[in-house]
């Protein structure tokens, strides 16, 4: 069987993205239908390895992009791709606008891969923003980044555990900007895209939940300006008469209750923490971090850089595990193998 | 051991809350510290029994409020307490004003009896916001019923669980009014609210948990309008300088997370979903409402009316139990018991 390959960004070298990366090269092949494509850097690889005695040393190629770019079929085991000139003056837990920079570099160029083909899909390890942005990258993060290198107008994130599900109509907007951003065609489109992905790995006719907006779904106006009236309804019943099965606007917090996520594939959540605080609460460290709308894959692991205890091998792996399991299994089903004499 | 006695108001008798009471009325005397002092309809009552088969039929004194007043220590066994003239005609699940101004009458009827410390504490069963509007009761809730009648300018709402307790700085207002509505004061009367309640039931030094309200916190200002900067902490700071142990502002989402729960005995919450969201994902129907700040101890059922299930018995009686034993807990450490005689 042929394995799915998969580019998975190291993250920001500061952080806990390069010894998440040495436990993901080991991972033996057995428990794998994926082949992690490490972009990121050797050095730091070995760094935190010696820094760090309890990490795994895995066995793992190492290659120049130029290589993997000529050969990538060669690339059947762990492979780390060294992008950019080594690093290597690296401090454990301290990011800057060079950590920031290379962080980025890592995920440009798997961006470029997967849309050249060369890998089936990406995931990306943690960056951190005050870097990315010391590095002069002014976007918020990952997906800002990932939706204007592949020239992306229609997308959202979808968290994902096997405990619950959720996508957004709004991320990273103060709690205040949510109403004005509220809209039918958002709306529909955060619920298309979700219901495509969710087809893509294998649910028949996704149920999905959409969620209100105010406390108590707005009580027939008492409360808020109807929003649940003026737009989530009807933005549900076009869903509806399109065949989606979609139900709401549910009461926000009836809408997490256990026998409701029995019968819910994913929600359709208004605002960031309308989603975040109950999958965090429920899923812990599980959920994937999904881009939906991209015309490549790609999926993140849902925690950050945890600089106070980069480099300690104290980090869990397995969100970053769930997180390229999910890739591979969205990417599979789209992979034409193009073999490279064949590519342009 | 003299039992605490509670009055339990048997809220809209077109609802669950009848057929909760049966259930409350039956529980053995051994298991309660507490005396059920049911203030409701006994017609109702009796029509709920004979309209579900599959109900108790527990012993209990039915009595008139006059009687109840003159002779309250003589009420040592189950007991209810005809509120006004009995209601005939009631259809289950068909609310109406007649249903509201009778749930309302109950509720007025136990702030006085706690009032005048002829109950030690109220536990309110589910009443219907339309039917008492329709009775005239302009009120959205109970809470400002509670408020209004015992003249309480500080007050919030706290929902408590086992898994998780949470006081509210805003409840039943629109999404889009809560930022207008958090200042540094209302902040602080919650976090001390709750301070004290917790102290109460036994908690010496209770670990508040302040949540931001941004998404991330507002990451310094990049999101929002720096409510965490500008007021949730400068609040925080005031509450530490009082000696109260309060943390924050937290990020929402990672704030019910599992290691954060076992390290808080309260969250201040900024908006109602906040809170109520990861409660009732995690406490399903096990959470209690606490009206905080009122000269009455006051606890509530946290489900409504359900009248789509109402006289069926399938509702389930154990928010309502919580609820009680709550208030008996509460109440208790406070209660100075004066005999009857000694009454003014």
């Amino acid at each position: 069987m042929t394995k799915t390959p998969i580019a998975i960004t190291m993250g920001d070298p500061a952080g806990v993205g390069p010894e998440l990366c040495l436990r993901l090269l080991d991972v033996p092949a057995a428990r794998r239908d994926w082949t992690p494509i490490v972009l990121g850097d050797a050095e730091v690889l070995a760094a935190v390895a010696s820094y760090c005695p309890s990490l795994p040393r895995p066995d793992y190629a190492v290659i120049t992009l130029e290589e993997f770019r000529a050969t990538p079929d060669k690339c059947t085991g762990p492979t780390v791709v060294q992008i950019g000139a080594a690093l290597s003056n690296v401090t454990p837990g301290q990011v800057s606008d060079e950590t920031g920079a290379a962080a980025y570099r890592y995920v440009i160029t798997a961006i470029e891969l997967a849309q050249q083909r060369l890998v089936a899909g990406v995931t990306t390890g943690p960056i951190h923003k005050e870097a990315i942005r010391a590095a002069g990258i002014l976007h918020p993060g990952h997906t800002e980044i990932l939706a204007e290198a592949t020239g992306t107008p229609r997308y959202c994130m979808m968290l994902t555990s096997d405990e619950i599900t959720c996508s957004f109509v709004t991320t990273h907007v103060g709690y205040h900007e949510v109403p004005g951003l509220l809209n039918v065609e958002r709306i529909r489109e955060v619920a298309e895209l979700t219901d495509a992905a969710l087809k893509k790995i294998g649910r028949e006719t996704p149920r999905l939940l959409v969620c209100g907006l105010n406390p108590h779904g707005g009580e027939h106006g008492l409360f808020g300006n109807s929003e649940e009236e003026r737009i989530i309804g009807p933005a549900i019943e076009t869903l509806q008469r399109q065949g989606i099965n979609a139900v709401g606007p549910v009461v926000p917090d009836t809408a997490f209750l256990p026998e409701r996520r029995a019968t819910t594939d994913a929600y359709i959540c208004m605002y960031h923490d309308q989603g975040h605080i109950p999958l965090k609460a429920l899923a812990f460290d599980e959920a994937v971090n999904v881009t939906l709308g991209l015309p490549i894959v790609r999926t993140s692991v849902d925690h950050g850089t945890a600089l106070d205890i980069a480099w300690q091998g104290q980090a869990r792996v397995s969100s970053f595990l769930h997180a390229i399991q999910l890739a591979a299994r969205l990417a599979s089903p789209a992979l034409t193998y193009v073999p490279t004499e064949n590519r342009t």
